[in-house]
C-alpha cells in the first residue's frame, strides 16, 4: 500500500471550473489505475449534504432525491489513454489568441468531468432530480466498462428520464448514436501451388464479389426522433493467402456496418445478411444505437437552454459512444461536452477553456431553470 | 570440432543403389549441416580413378575428360528439410505391395543423389563426358543456394550441353520449367473513423478492381520447344486494413505469374504491368524459365533413351527449380528424378525402390549408349 499522501480536489462548488478541470486531469487515471481520483472524487462530493454518493469499483454516483417530476443523469468517465509526457497540464494561448488547457484528458474527458463535479456541487436545488455519474475503464474493453457494470449491477443507480455524457463534442449537442457491427464476409476455396493454380480455387479472387456488393452499396440517411443519422457499410479489413506459392483457400473480408438508432441490432444482422447473401458470413460485435429521443418535451428542454447558451443546433451522433448504455434501460440520450472530439488520445490534446465554462454555463441554464 | 569416426558411403559402382539411397539418406544433412555427408561424397569419388573431383563449400563436383563431343551436367543437390523422426530410414511394403523406401530425402532428393552416385562411378567410359554436380543448400534462401554459387564462382565446372537435374518427378522427364513473377499490386486510399467513412476513401473497396482483373484475366498455353507450359496468374495473398473502426489507406494484393520459359523476365514484367495498368505496382521477386531444348539432338537422345525404358513420354515442368541456372549460362536443362513430388517435406516421405532402380537404367541406358 502507498503511504503518499491521498490526492485532494478543491472545493467543487467554489474553484474555477476550469481549475477544477486542471487539478482532475493532474490526478493521473489512466484505465485500470482510477483509484486515487474515484477517492478524490467521491471525498469532494460527499462533502456536500444535498448529494447521496454511491460507489461500485472506482465508479461513484452521486445524487439528489428532492423529489423532482423527472430525473436526468449527467455521466462520464474519470480514465485517459496512457500519458505521454502530458500530465500535469498547463496552459498556452494559440495563434488565434485562444487560451487552451493542455494534457492528458483534458478533452477525453475530464473537461467534461470537470463540469459534472462543479454542477453536481453547485446546484444544491436544480430543477429536475440529477444522478451525476462518474465511471472508471471506458477506454479499454467494453467487457470492464464501469458504466456497463452499472447497468448490471445497479441499474436504479442510472435510471433516468435523460442522460447527458460529457464526452467531447466540441461544446455542441450530438444525439444519441449510429449502432455498430461488425462480421466477416469470407470466401473459401481450395489450396494449390500457384506453379499448378488451375487445381486450386482461388479464394481471393472470389472475394472480388464482396468487393463489388460494397461499391454498389447505397448507404441510407434516416430521420429518427428530428435528426438525420447517416449511415455506412465498409470494409475495415481483409486478408487471404497462406504463402508467397500458394493458392489460398480463405479470404476474410471484415466490415462494419454503421446503422441509425431506429434499426434494432437483430434488423441490422438481417440486413448485412442479405447484402452478403450468398457469402459465409459471422458477426463478431454488434451493439445497437441510441435515440436521441429529441422528441420528447425533457429532451426538447435541454436542448432549448443549452442552444440558447451556445447557439449551436444539434446533431446526430455517427460514432458509438456509450449512450448507447443507456438506450438498453429505455433511457434517451446526449452527448455534450468540451473539447474537439479530434484531439481525443492525440499527443496534443487540448482543450480551450472557454468551451469548458460554456459548458458549464449551458448545463446550468438548464437545471437551475426556476431555481 | 567432433572426433566421431567420418560418416562413410559403401562403394559406388558396385553397391546396389537402393542400398546406396538409404546410405545417403541415413547420413543427416539438413540445409545448412550438410559437410558430413558432402565428406563422404568426395572421398567416394575420389575412389574412382576416371573421375576429377572439385569443392567448394559443400558442393562436389566430379567429371569425366573423355575427349568427347559433347558434355552433359547431372546435378542434384544433397540438403533436405529438417527431420521429423524419418531418419534413419526404413523399408515397408505398400498395400498394394509396393516396395518403398521411407524417411527424409527419400524423395527430395537423395534418391537421384544415389543413381547419380552410383552412375558416376559404375561408368568409367559414358557416352558423353559427365560432370556430376552435388550441391548443398537447395532448400533455403535463393541466394545461399549451392548451384548458384558454382554459377557465379565457377561457371566452368557446370558448363555443358544439357543438364539432368535429378529432383523428384516420379520417374518422368519434365523439361525446363516456367519462370515465375511475384508483384504487389496496390491501391491507397484516405484513412477516416469508420463511423463517419464518408470522410475516407476506402482502399480495400478500390482493390474489386485488382480482382476484377485476376478473375477475367485468360491465361495462356505456350508450346516451347515440343512441350506445352500452361501458364498462371493467381493473387497469392492480399492484405489491407489499421483497425476495426478504420477506413483502410492500402491494400495490397501480392500476386504471382508463371510464364513460360519462352517469355523473358523483362518481357513477364511489362505484361503484368500491362495487366494492371493504372495501378501500383512493385516487382518483389522475378526469376526466368527454362526452355527444355527438346529440338536439340543430344536432349531428343536424352528422351528416347530415357523413355525407352521408362516408357514415359516428356512434359513440361511447371514450378520453378533450379534448372534455371542452368537457363542462366545458356544449358537447356530437364527434370528427371525417382520420387513423387507430392510427398516432398512430407513427414510420411517414402519413395518406391523400383523408381530409384528405373532411373538408373534409364541413365545408364543413354550414357552407356555405344560404350
Amino acid at each position: 500500500m502507498s503511504t503518499a499522501t491521498p490526492a485532494t480536489l478543491p472545493d467543487l462548488a467554489t474553484a474555477d471550473v476550469v481549475d477544477l478541470a486542471a487539478a482532475v486531469c493532474d490526478i493521473a487515471s489512466v484505465s485500470g489505475g482510477e483509484t486515487a481520483l474515484a477517492d478524490a472524487v467521491a471525498v469532494a462530493l460527499a462533502a456536500h449534504a444535498h448529494l447521496e454518493v454511491l460507489r461500485d469499483g472506482d465508479a461513484v454516483v452521486a445524487r439528489t432525491s428532492l423529489g423532482r417530476e423527472r430525473r436526468v443523469v449527467v455521466a462520464g468517465h474519470i480514465d485517459t489513454v496512457p500519458i505521454k509526457g502530458n500530465v500535469p497540464t498547463w496552459r498556452a494561448v494559440a495563434d488565434d489568441g485562444t487560451e487552451e488547457l493542455w494534457g492528458r484528458g483534458t478533452v477525453d474527458m475530464k473537461g467534461g468531468v470537470a463540469v459534472a463535479l462543479h454542477l453536481a456541487a453547485a446546484l444544491t436545488e436544480p430543477r429536475w432530480d440529477v444522478t451525476w455519474v462518474f465511471y472508471d475503464h471506458e477506454e479499454v474493453a467494453s467487457e470492464l466498462n464501469g458504466l456497463g457494470r452499472l447497468v448490471r449491477l445497479h441499474p436504479d443507480w442510472v435510471a433516468g428520464d435523460l442522460a447527458v455524457l460529457g464526452e467531447p463534442t466540441a461544446g455542441g449537442i450530438e444525439g444519441g448514436c449510429n449502432g455498430t457491427l461488425r462480421a466477416e464476409v469470407s470466401t473459401t476455396g481450395r489450396t494449390a501451388h500457384s506453379a499448378r493454380g488451375w487445381r486450386g480455387v482461388n479464394a481471393v479472387h472470389a472475394a472480388a464479389g464482396i468487393l463489388d456488393r460494397l461499391n454498389e452499396y447505397e448507404p441510407r440517411e434516416v430521420d429518427v426522433d428530428g435528426l438525420v443519422y447517416r449511415e455506412g457499410l465498409n470494409a475495415v479489413r481483409v486478408t487471404g493467402g497462406i504463402a508467397d506459392n500458394m493458392i489460398p483457400d480463405s479470404c476474410v473480408v471484415t466490415v462494419n456496418y454503421r446503422f441509425a438508432p431506429s434499426t434494432t441490432p437483430a434488423q441490422a444482422e438481417a440486413h448485412v445478411r442479405e447484402v452478403f447473401a450468398g457469402y459465409d458470413l459471422r458477426v463478431t460485435d454488434l451493439a445497437g444505437g441510441a435515440r436521441p429521443g429529441l422528441d420528447d418535451p425533457l429532451v426538447a428542454g435541454f436542448v432549448d437552454a443549452v442552444t440558447g447558451v451556445t447557439g449551436g443546433a444539434p446533431g446526430p451522433k455517427y460514432g458509438w459512444t456509450d449512450v448507447a448504455r443507456f438506450a438498453e434501460l429505455g433511457v434517451p440520450a446526449v452527448n455534450f461536452g468540451p473539447g474537439d472530439p479530434m484531439l481525443a488520445h492525440a499527443d496534443d490534446e487540448r482543450c480551450p477553456v472557454d468551451q469548458i465554462r460554456t459548458c458549464a454555463l449551458a448545463l446550468r441554464a438548464w437545471l437551475a431553470q426556476g431555481a
